[in-house]
């Protein structure tokens, strides 16, 4: 078959400043994901975008081009209004957990397809992971029914059907220095949740150290443009733009974020996952048509402790049996008195990766062990020899790089720093 | 072995605007050779350069990584001054015919390594193939002699052994849409020539629809970039800004370019080709220390035509020999009386090509009897029914192809344009 267009016309477009028109951009993930357009040609296109930009029309038709390279997820018959959430990762980021049974809770389904970590922000499929039985891996009729079902919320790997294009030049983009391009981010992101049929969709994009955008208005950027793609994908789509500057909570890991989970949907746990956690959750419930809850109710009345076994046991988990803890631990204490002032989210998010709780590569697995528990937040006094924070790993030969991570990382001051607010910015269509 | 250098930290710091570090530049060009760093990241980085330039001293290293990916030839023991000429390439340009005898009748060597023609500009091999017995293919031995000899002058392919990054990064441009970079475009061309060993190089820098650089600032910067390129690598360089907006001479195909230029050697021929002709002579005579010759004389006097028989004597060509002519021919005629205001190299270049004088695809053969023979220039007077130009090709069905691209591509006016020299500029370092 012949093909209708040149890929090199449509590089040539996007590099000297043009938009690309609709069949073209249509022909040319298509042609990419069947092999005809060459990895090369992709490249050069993602760099011209990268530099370039794509204006919003261009954004809503790649997106859509990379969704019908595969497979459509359909919740029109479970019977119950759908909502997500996805989040652009952190450092200690667990709210998923908590967040999807306290949603469903209040009988909107939560279909949350996730990934796994890399780097140094973690996955919430590896999180969960760490209690015993539990499994990621469903099929669409075991992740319909468990959402139809009583559980209503399902947490669960992401089948390679879904936007196989996307897949492909993700993959392209990791080793041609392409992916900080936000109309590809955005569009990677949003083709997936919109493949997955959810109606509505809450973005949590994160900015400062911990987060894959370091900028503020970078993230806002990205967040405007993954609402406006929500919006004119047909998916009601809102944003909280939130600080990732600091670890959220004060667990850095895989099972113990899920102990500290646990914590918050039995009505306690630290204040700034839970602030997160209930804006995220009124957002949801709200896009879902549940204008009149609080969500905090449910987290005070057991509502979202019962949902979540529920959804843990639907999906073979044991709700109920000991987590994973390390082998080895040490602590790490202040060497003055004072008031902290500062924890970097990426230094202790790279530390808890070396410990052995992320991964470097697609193919390692992860110790769920491993991790970090912080015993203090910015603003807390300590005296000197107080424990700042405690390390946890499988072999105590990890401490001295994941320790070399953390130099730095924190500080004691004289005065508490101000208050800090999780989530900064909320933005609609 | 391990690698020393990350493709993706190298792509990263040219798409942030910055400036590559000398031996990062030459890892990657390296790596590239030995296809450690894939296509679609030499694709990456050099959409990153298309869009965000270079350096002068980041072009020196790359052109110098080319080079140094290759072998290197030396004229230095043949006992004479070496000088070679480059030209961007045109429409009828068949200027290194007469110019490379020239030049070595006054003593100097030129070693005029050469390429075929693709598109709708012509390749100095293809032209000279044309004559009965002529071969391009030299080895290196044979080229030493004929410069070191009585011939002085070679005409002949380009080995394969010069610059092979070069040759594998042409090729990757030329699907990715990243050919118009100038850096690229300079380094290629001037790696090249500077493996080739000269000790000075003319460029013919052209602009104007017959040539590959439209636009006359854009030639100006490639021919500034090239000279300084030249001059930082040791090669005495300078370049001339001309004119390609009409065809070079009247003759525009192989064998009726060849014929033409034999006018020229002959002491007549087209004023506009033995005004570049001796223009760019005289430049490689001054570099070559020649100073006080004004070439027109060896071109009125025998000593060029002595010279050119030679050069083609020694690669085994009859000089006296018939060219091939065309089965076929086809005249256009004047619709009026008036003055010729334009005529379009373009548009005379695709119709050769389509009559057969030119490629498609660098696997194709050329028909050395086909192309065009103008019958008058812009400025000439013509009455209804006067010859414009006769196109000739080895089938007439290739008449009508060819036509179309003539659509409105000479024009006849009431007045006479105003005088346009060939030459527009000198450039040097």
């Amino acid at each position: 078959m012949s093909e209708p267009f040149d890929a090199v016309d449509v590089i040539r477009t996007k590099r000297d400043g043009g938009a690309v028109p609709e069949e073209k951009l249509r022909w040319l993930v298509d042609a990419y994901t069947r092999g005809y357009v060459a990895d090369a040609q992709m490249a050069a296109f993602a760099m011209a975008v990268l530099l370039n930009g794509m204006g919003r029309e261009e954004i809503r038709v790649l997106t859509d081009a990379m969704i019908a390279s595969g497979e459509r997820m359909d919740f029109s018959g479970i019977g119950k209004r759908t909502t997500d959430k996805h989040s652009t990762g952190g450092v200690g980021d667990k709210i998923t957990l908590p967040l999807a049974p306290l949603v469903a809770a209040y009988g909107v389904a939560v279909p949350q397809l996730s990934g796994r970590g890399l780097g140094h922000t973690g996955g919430t499929l590896d999180k969960l992971e760490s209690i015993p039985g539990w499994r990621a891996a469903l099929t669409n009729d075991e992740m319909m029914s468990q959402l139809a079902g009583p559980a209503g919320a399902v947490i669960c790997a992401a089948g390679t059907g879904l936007a196989p294009a996307d897949k492909k030049l993700y993959a392209l983009r990791d080793v041609t220095g392409t992916v900080e391009a936000i109309p590809l981010i955005a569009s990677s992101i949003m083709s997936k949740k919109i493949a997955e049929g959810t109606e509505s969709l809450v973005l949590d994009v994160k900015f400062g150290s911990g987060a894959f955008m370091k900028d503020e208005s970078r993230a806002r950027e990205l967040a405007e443009t993954m609402v406006r793609l929500g919006t004119d994908s047909g998916v009601t789509t809102t944003a909280l733009l939130t600080d990732m500057s600091t670890p959220l909570g004060l667990a850095v890991g895989n099972a113990n974020e899920v102990r500290e989970s646990v914590d918050v949907l039995a009505g306690g746990g630290p204040v700034d996952v839970v602030e997160l956690t209930v804006a995220l959750a009124t957002e949801m419930l709200r896009m879902a048509g549940v204008d009149d809850a609080d969500p905090a109710d449910a987290l005070a009345d057991g509502r979202a402790m019962d949902s979540w076994r529920r959804m843990i046991e639907a999906q073979g988990g044991d709700a109920d049996a000991p987590l994973p803890a390390p082998n080895e631990t040490e602590v790490i204490r202040a060497d003055r008195d004072g008031v902290i002032t500062r924890i970097d989210a990426f230094g202790v998010g790279i530390a808890a990766w070396r410990l052995g709780a992320g991964r470097a590569r697609a193919e390692d697995s992860v110790d769920h062990a491993a991790g970090i528990d912080l015993a203090v937040k910015p603003g807390d006094a300590v005296k000197r020899g107080d424990i700042i924070m405690t390390l946890g790993a499988s072999e105590a030969g990890r401490f001295d790089r994941a320790a070399d991570a953390l130099v730095g990382a924190w500080e004691i001051g004289d005065t508490a720093p101000g208050p800090a607010p999780i989530v900064r910015d909320r933005i609609t269509a």
